[in-house]
C-alpha cells in the first residue's frame, strides 16, 4: 500500500518482475477491495499471486514508534510477519522507511553478532557497481558498527554484485592514518585485521565513491545519507544542464537527433529505477525498501533484488561469515569491539 | 611555491588575474632564483609585481604542527605575515592545506567571537551559485560552531555572490525537526533566532545542495568534505559517461560535431577552475587556498576571489555582523551558545 502510485505500481511491478523471473511468487498485503481489481487485470500474474486482506496501513508520516504500537493488522506489519514466520522469503515495501525499519527490527531481530542493522544500496561507478552502507539507519556509529557494516557489505558484494574479492573502503576526509576522528581510526585498525575475502583498502574520500575505487563503501548513516543524496543531486543537475544545452541552439538540437540513440542507452544505464531498492542489512530476514516515488519498473527492480538475495541464501552466507569472524581469534577481538 | 605546476602557474595565473583587474598588485613569496626568470617573461605583469625571496618552503606532506614550528623563512609563513602586518590584503596559496590553515590561525587569529575558522567554497547549482561550509577544517562541530559558519556564509553570500537576502540551510538526513542528532537540533533553534539578513530555511538534505534550495549551506567539516567530494566525483563520472556516449557510434560522433559549441559552453560554465579557491572564513585576514592541481586559469580565479573579498571589505562586514548579533539579546544567547 506504500508509495506514490500504490497499489497499482506495486502490482504492475510484480508483473514485470514475474516476466523476468517466472518462479517468483507474490503475496500482496493490503486492502483487498483496492488490490483485487488491479490484480484481475494482470491475468498472467494471477497464478503467481495472492492477496492477504489487511484492514490497516502505516501512513507515510507516521512516526516509527507510533507505527510499531499501532494495530496489528497493518499491511506492513503482516508482510514482515510473513517473512518472520517463513511464509515469505523477503518483504518489499515502498512505504514509510522509519516504520519499515522499526517493525523489521522488532519482528525479524538482527543476525547473531550484529548490534544494529544498516541501510545499503548499490549504484554505478566508473569501474562497475559498488555497494554503500549505512545510508541513514544509524546517525551515529561506533567502530564496532562500522566493522559489522563491512562484513555485511562484503557478503552483499560477493553474492549479489558477483565481486569475487571485494575491496572495502572506509569514508574519511583524507587517506592518511590520522585524518578524521578516533572512531574511524579504531574501525580502520579492526578492519585491517578482519579475516574477510577480499581486501581492506583503508580510508577513501568522497570522490572515490563514483570512481569505484572500492566495491564496498563503509560509513556512518549520517555521512552515507548526505553523500548519496549529494551525488544523486549532482547527477540530476548535470542532466538538467545537458538538456538545456541540447536545446540551446539549432545546431545542438540537430546534434541531439544524431546522438539520440546513444543518449537513450546512457539514460537507460544510469536510470535510477535500475538501482531502486535500499536493503536493510543485518536483519534475520530480507527487507527491501523501494523509493516511494518510483514506478512499476523501479518497483520490479526492488522485487528482483529481494528475489536475488533469497535465492543466493544471503542470510545464511552472512551468518556464516559472522560466525567465522567470531571463531577467528583476531576477528573475535574485532567483533567484540 | 605550492601546487603541482608551481611556481610557473602561479605567475601565469597572476598575469591572467591582472588582465581582468589591472589594479591588483602581487607579491610573490618564494625562491627568487626560480621566480625571477618566470616573472621576467611576463613583461606586463612586472610593474604590478614584486618578489620576496624566501629560503624555505612548506612541503606538501609536512604535518601542520611541523610546518608551524619549522623555520620562520618559509614562503607560506611570510606571505601570511604580510597579511597580518597589512602589507598585503590577502594571501593565496596552492600549497599544503593543513599548514596554511594552521599558520593562518596562529598569525592572523580568528575574528572576535569566532571560535574556529571554516573552509568555504561556492559552486554552481540549478538556481545559480551557493556557498557551503565547513569543508574540512573542523571534523567535529558543536552548535555554536555551526551558527558561526552560518554568519560567515551569510556575509559571503551577500558580499561576494551578490545575494541580497541569503537563505541558509543546515544539512541533515531529513527535514523533520527531530531528524539527525542533538547538535543539529540545538543549532537549528539558534539559527532560527539569529538576526541575520535573509532567512533560515531549516534542515536540508544532500540533494538540496545541487538544487540550490538555499544560498548558504551549513554543515560540519566531515560531512561537508565528503558531500562536496561525492558531488565532484559524480560530476566527473557523468562527464566520462558522456564522453563515452559521444564516441559510442558514428551517429553519436556526428551528433557531437553539431552540438560541440553548445557543449563547450556548458563545459566552460561548469569548469572546476571557475570555482577554484577555498576560502578560510573566520580569520582576521583573507586566506584563499587554491587546488594544488589547478593551472594558471584556476589560480587566477583564486586570486580574483581574494581580490574581491578585499575590495568588498569582507572582514569588516563580518565583524559588524558578528557585533550586531552580540548586541541583539536573542543573538547574544545564540552567539554565546
Amino acid at each position: 500500500m506504500g508509495g506514490d502510485q500504490a497499489p497499482r505500481m506495486v502490482l504492475r511491478g510484480a508483473n514485470i518482475a514475474r516476466k523476468r523471473d517466472p518462479n517468483l511468487h507474490f503475496v500482496f498485503y493490503g486492502r483487498e477491495p483496492e488490490l483485487k481489481p488491479q490484480l484481475d487485470k494482470l491475468k498472467k500474474l494471477r497464478p503467481n499471486a495472492e492477496i492477504v486482506d489487511c484492514a490497516d496501513v502505516v501512513s507515510d508520516d507516521a512516526k516509527p514508534s507510533v507505527a510499531l504500537r499501532s494495530g496489528r493488522d497493518t499491511s506492513m506489519r503482516r508482510a514482515i510477519e510473513a517473512v518472520r514466520d517463513g511464509h515469505a522469503q523477503g518483504c518489499v515495501s515502498a512505504g514509510n522507511t522509519g516504520a519499515l525499519m522499526a517493525i523489521s527490527k522488532v519482528l525479524l531481530k538482527t543476525l547473531p553478532g550484529i548490534e544494529r542493522p544498516a541501510i545499503a544500496s548499490f549504484f554505478p561507478t566508473l569501474r562497475g557497481e559498488s555497494v554503500m552502507l549505512d545510508l541513514g539507519a544509524n546517525v551515529q556509529c561506533d567502530a564496532r558498527n562500522l566493522v559489522d557494516f563491512a562484513v555485511m557489505g562484503n557478503v552483499f558484494a560477493r553474492s549479489i554484485l558477483g565481486v569475487v574479492d571485494p575491496v572495502t573502503g572506509l569514508i574519511n576526509v583524507g587517506t592518511e592514518e590520522r585524518k578524521g576522528h578516533e572512531t574511524l581510526w579504531t574501525a580502520r585498525e579492526m578492519l585491517a585485521e578482519l579475516p574477510l575475502p577480499g581486501r581492506f583498502h583503508g580510508f577513501i574520500e568522497g570522490d572515490d565513491i563514483a570512481k569505484g575505487a572500492v566495491d564496498v563503501i563503509v560509513t556512518d548513516g549520517f555521512t552515507g545519507n548526505v553523500a548519496l543524496k549529494a551525488a544523486e543531486g549532482t547527477a540530476k543537475l548535470v542532466s538538467v544542464y545537458l538538456q538545456r544545452t541540447f536545446k540551446s541552439s539549432l545546431f545542438a538540437q540537430v546534434g541531439y537527433l544524431f546522438a539520440r540513440r546513444a543518449m537513450q542507452k546512457l539514460r537507460k544505464r544510469t536510470d535510477p529505477r535500475r538501482y531502486n531498492g535500499a536493503i536493510f542489512l543485518g536483519l534475520d530476514g530480507i527487507t527491501v525498501k523501494s523509493h516511494g516515488s518510483t514506478d512499476a519498473l523501479g518497483f520490479a527492480h526492488a522485487l528482483g533484488l529481494a528475489g536475488d538475495m533469497a535465492r543466493q541464501d544471503f542470510l545464511e552466507k552472512t551468518r556464516n561469515e559472522l560466525a567465522g569472524i567470531r571463531r577467528d581469534p583476531e576477528g573475535q577481538r574485532a567483533a567484540a569491539g
